[in-house]
């Protein structure tokens, strides 16, 4: 692997999203990516994990405390109620024979909280996943190809944890600006042994620490600021690994600031339209991430459905893993 | 079982209440009500069930094809784009390297589609799950106390479909205002036979067909108007099962219009404040009993895990069968 | 005027748009289009009018009793409490000295009720007003360009009603499907008398009686449905007269079904990107129609103030007439 | 006026309520409170006041760029667009003949921006304007009886603009935390001279310069924090001079820290409940200010009709002064 040339990131984009490129691989009509690797037999293998039972939500709260700060008009998610329990309690809802009833609302950006990036999420170069003009995919109507819609039943099979920050950081963080590359991951799998071995089809968390940091010390800047994340060159890793999906605990998936003098999120340009990769961001993998390091089994069964929005380019999901 | 007063639902729902009650059997600050039936054991059971590893989504869509019109402020979801495709290829994005994205957000009550009805969102007389009054439990804030996030990671374990419009009905469908009582429901599980027993810590689904309907000949009234459903008389069955979570294909869960004169939604009076049951609404059978009345297997591992809203009172979910 | 042909709504907006344009009238970089009429002296000329001091709100409701139904996802305004009275007279809002407070939120179309379209609302083969290329001006970010913030100190002037309805129908109301032409207009305004004159800088508010119709049958297809409005054929009149900008009582401005075999809002397409016209839709005018019936005077000081939210291709107003 | 007891918020205020409620001075059905001063008479002399026909919007945007952070689920307005000119230009929307739209939709809290409080929007001891029940006025359905509709057509009249951060402050701006009494409001006035003579019916601006501080500094806490505004003592005020409506360009109104220990917009708990008086707040008085401060003339016509959200207890508002 080269040098990453600081000043020309539209060169190394170019460079590795030729050769991690899957256009064509499942066909010009493929709308899934990557989640074509995770098939029926995935998940056979990933149901055959669960020995326990115990069952994990790795999703962050939806809700005002969130890292939201506007930026690009992503406020955090807002819950109002149509109804309520005092109301109903006084009586004046107008319902028979004392029934009473409560119901709410939400208003929030798809990508708020714990969510997945649709393929029509990133364009590079006015193309979008398997070489679609950007623009015949998503519209002001949604994403009328590729939507998240596509992936609903999909996202069901292996698990498989990498803590990077228990395996490498400092009381189990990574430091901001820390760039992961994939001897960084090869190193964690072979510290946390044989169960976190990483392979076609597989759903890979990636936990570097950094929501951990930001429940001890506040948002701060989570979401958009410094943070340990994916480094560029991982891409290759991406690639060749076949994995379906990979998530991480922070906001943007890649190391920030970002490996380029003036760049944004290169290594999302390279993964999305061009591996076809479902990265999920702002997972919360801490309490998982202590059961793995307790047990020291870290793969699972892992359901991380999104919510079915049609049109949309991203999704906030649930994710429940069961070991 | 004696027959239903049609002039009195504050009587049979008080009748039933008694006779029902869960209030106080998991101590007085639970939260989850029947969630308490779904633990470890029941996880290890359903993961059992997965053999070809086959998954379906059992979520509608998320989209202003919806059902809702607007009773109690209940809309369809809105999705509306805070960046396009259309825009990225243009090259107007103001980003550099040639990256462009596309980003989303939704406007929509969370019971606007798939969703569980949390333990906040019924009151008989004033008095929510476990005895609690309402007014402390569901203000303007949102669900204090049993908000959907308390459920976040908990409702994953063994899926039973009962495919009562197929057993039962015609054409797969049973008729609007058909009311499936406990025998019903019994003569479903004994047509479909072993796999379809219902026990403690299930979540089980029951198809009528309605969906179906509405799919064939448009939403009509599909929102609060007539349906088939679960009569009030299975109040008991709901309780004596100690089924964890009961799903149906239709609006809202018991049959319409209600077994009494002038009442709303009397079932769900008795079996969300005083049984503590979660109820799923609106889910998609359709597909999964398909498959289900192809290969004779009617349970399955079920994941399906709300989106936690905090506060919320129900929410939104995308649940996967696995055979 | 020839007749128009209803197989040729292309040729006949391009014909119109040709005749009627006032692309760079005021100079290229105007943003206010037929707003440059209305000056100082015509405010002068309007405040002078107010003879009783009575005023009149000429906004419908904003609220889920509208007459939106879903089209292109235009919900009617959805308003909900984020604090309520109930809540602060349990007192657990957390406020000290006995204050309480109720607080509350609008998700809403900008166009759901009462509105003005913003120059950036319609666009004709891809241009928008001034020749700008639609593009340029209106993104995902809103208009850059013509927002209705543009507006925001300007829509305060000269007011004339334009009763036809009651001038020219049946109990007050032309049925739908009715065209008002210019000579309609011109009858009008002769049967009114001077008050009703309509020259340059006017904004003129046209009753046709649809809105009292659907307030005594229902909204039914208030929303898109057939209406009375203005015949394609005004386009010279709104050109000739320099007026500043025309409301009417109905959902679309023109008559609909539309003058042409397949069209869609043909008028719109010369009268905004061509002509510059502010166009009012869904005002209510029945009560200063009716104060205008009783005293035979027809012009009136009006304030129709935009809510200035940037980049907006329409807003909602409350317009304020004072007699 | 004797000084403050800052230790006993809930005494002043229950004093200054008695002395200066106007519970029942227009009967006990009253939903309007001190908009019973501003007449069809005033009207008149407000319109009498348009001299040179110049206007002034008071609107601040309504946009991201906003003081809001969150604070009891207040965002900034959150603009997104359901159709675009870029679609258009692209010729993909589905339209005949050419035509293009944009449409576009907001999600805000009703006091985000520029807005009117309305009678229900603040409590004393779980009482509402006149003596009611907070919580028989306002529900999760909204303001049943005083919701900001109400008054919908009726602020329109003579306005007067008090400069009290250009007569008493340096550079045009009073500091934070500065308290505005009764004897700076007088100073003012008589500095202005004759047209800023206050008296029953009047809507009344006072401009403290906070806003051009904002503008200057950026919002920091304007929303919220520090900041100069009325003293708690000019409650009586506020009563005795009958005016219609007060706005500041402050956030709340009142000044912060407000006068007591331990409180929480204490004048807020007279003003609303007690004198019934209308509060604008957030209102951008800067470039009247320099208008009038040109001219010597104080008195203007002034139009601040709320958008008519039913069932609001704020509404926002664009005023429009012409002088």
């Amino acid at each position: 692997m080269p040098e990453l040339d600081r000043r020309d990131p539209e060169g190394a984009v170019a460079e590795a999203a030729k050769r991690c490129s899957n256009w064509g691989r499942w066909g010009a009509d493929d709308v899934l990516g990557t989640l074509n690797f995770l098939d029926d037999a995935k998940r056979r293998e990933g149901a055959a994990l669960v020995r326990r039972g115990a069952a994990f939500s790795l999703a962050q709260s939806f809700d005002m405390n969130g890292p939201q700060r506007g930026w690009r008009r992503r406020t955090n998610p807002v819950h109002t109620m149509l109804d309520t329990g005092v109301d109903a309690e006084r009586g004046t809802q107008g319902f028979p024979h004392g029934i009473g009833g409560a119901d709410d609302v939400v208003f929030m950006p798809l990508q708020a909280s714990t969510q997945w990036d649709g393929l029509g999420h990133i364009f590079d170069h006015g193309r979008a996943w398997n070489g679609r003009r950007a623009g015949d995919v998503v519209t002001s109507d949604g994403d009328r190809v590729t939507g998240i819609e596509t992936a609903a039943a999909r996202i069901a099979g292996r698990g498989v944890l990498l803590d990077v920050g228990r395996a490498l950081g400092a009381d189990g963080e990574l430091p901001d600006g820390f760039a992961v590359t994939a001897g960084h991951l090869a190193a964690t799998i072979a510290a946390q042994g044989g169960s976190a071995r990483v392979g076609r089809g597989d759903l890979v968390c990636v936990r570097t620490g950094r929501l951990a940091r930001a429940r001890r010390e506040g948002w701060g800047d989570y979401a958009g600021g410094a943070s340990p994340g994916l480094s560029f060159t991982t891409a290759g890793w991406l690639h060749g690994t076949e994995i379906a999906g990979l998530a991480t605990d922070t906001w943007g998936f890649e190391v920030r600031p970002n490996e380029f003098d003036d760049a944004f999120q290169p290594l999302h340009q390279v993964a999305i339209p061009h591996i076809g990769l479902y990265i999920g961001e702002m997972w919360d993998l801490d309490a998982l991430a202590a059961d793995c390091a307790a047990d020291g089994r870290y793969d699972f069964w892992l359901t991380a459905a999104p919510l079915p929005v049609t049109g949309a380019v991203g999704a906030p999901v649930n994710p429940i893993a069961v070991k």
